[in-house]
């Protein structure tokens, strides 16, 4: 049987130790490049995080794959056994222009099942964890269980280009809900912003197209707080497909879905 | 002659002061009251943080006049002499909803002109500061002097509603904007969005209608660093009035203007 007591022993040793490379980095020079366009920003500490995990990690379990976001990993195609899904910095525009305001965040499956989550705010030390089955923490603080909330009073992470004329989604889907609820934020780093929601900063977060390495470690430890993870169109997420994204609190899930995303058609 | 440095002295003293009762604020039980609408919120510790702040100022100063979001200061309508204009709060959504991403906001000005300005993110114990002529710094280290950046390469604060049919400016405006950057976010705190384009984490801040007492202690700051501080329609902000606020790097923001807003219409 799979001690996940050690991986998660582990796994935030590993984790602590990356975000230590990541703050020194700060004082060194960034190389950045671009990939698919030119805001896919990724930066050599991107590359060096990631090869970092993929070799403690194989070092230590050789039966375990590894997803990663900057390709490093294995080919992953099924969700068979046991997976580590990593981001190693989630927000990468945010880390070159702000050096703030991303995560590393891994996800760990098996046999498509989330077992252990990570979001870890490197530069405020702030580490957000799940273990399925034995709740949510921020560093040593259990998170509550999430509660209810009107629409009116909900405050949502969604960007504003979800509400200009895209080619992703009808601009009248999200339009009246920004306008409806109390307030909209926007962060720039998914997995931070599914922090705030399994920490009650934000009520909802709404997103387009997310990748595995995006949501996989968010998705454990909002769930271990009682929140609701599903893309725009309620199919529950897998971690061998990209997909749009909502997440919520419960109640606030099924009060969206039925008002504004009922007849939602996607690009 | 005014002794600025003996005030902004003080005022860092009482600045921080008011920080540590706002952070053991967080153990105890918050009132909350709506202002003009449902989202507009005030807490108790809004108006105590501006009675403090009203307190200490009137006893050392007895000449000076204050102009405070929560009213209890005087009735401010001209620019004459030395005029505190202070936002105990500003992003009261996010304190209540977040317990993080607002901020001490003060400006002082004399006969109009800024001379002070304060931006202090309590929950980070982070200050920005300035004074007219001598630099502006984040604690105690110095913010370098904005540098030019081109539209695409361009990271900026707006909020989704201003891109959503809205009463106060058509969504072709900014629309296009949103669409060209290399990114937007949204923090709901104007003097944090203002202290993070004084330290280059924003290129831009764009937003409908604040409040004197949303900018007055940002304008001293950025424009400290080289930043240019208007309306939308490139009007100068005055302590006096409300407006809509476009605060920018300089070159980006006379690209932006003459792009995006050159026949922008408000409401």
């Amino acid at each position: 049987m799979t001690n996940w007591e050690k991986i998660n022993e582990q796994a935030i040793q590993w984790i602590k130790e990356a975000g230590s490379k990541i703050r020194a980095s700060f004082l060194q020079q960034l190389k950045i490049e671009t990939k698919t366009n030119r805001n896919d920003l990724v930066t050599n500490m991107d590359k060096e995080t990631e090869q970092f995990f993929i070799k403690k990690i194989n070092e230590a379990y050789t039966d375990h794959r590894i997803l990663g976001e900057e390709g490093f990993g294995d080919v992953v195609e099924d969700e068979n056994g046991v997976i580590w899904v990593i981001d190693p910095i989630d927000g990468t525009m945010n880390f070159v222009h702000q050096q703030r305001n991303f995560a590393i965040s891994i996800g760990i499956y098996e046999d498509g099942i989330g077992q252990l989550g990570y979001i870890y705010d490197v530069v405020h030390d702030e580490l957000y964890h799940a273990r399925k089955g034995f709740g949510a923490f921020l560093n040593d603080q259990r998170l509550s269980p999430l509660s209810e909330v009107e629409i009116e009073d909900a405050v949502i992470g969604v960007n504003a280009l979800w509400v200009t004329d895209n080619h992703r989604i009808n601009r009248h889907v999200l339009g009246p809900l920004v306008q409806n609820v109390r307030g909209t934020r926007s962060y720039g780093s998914a997995a931070m912003e599914i922090a705030y929601v399994a920490s009650g900063r934000l009520d909802s977060y709404i997103t387009m197209r997310l990748s595995p390495w995006d949501f996989a470690g968010g998705k454990v430890i909002v769930e271990e707080v009682g929140g609701v993870v599903t893309s725009l169109t309620g199919e529950p997420l897998t971690i061998t497909s990209k997909s749009s994204v909502f997440i919520s609190k419960p109640g606030l899930h099924q009060k969206i879905s039925e008002k504004y995303l009922r007849s939602v058609e996607l690009n």
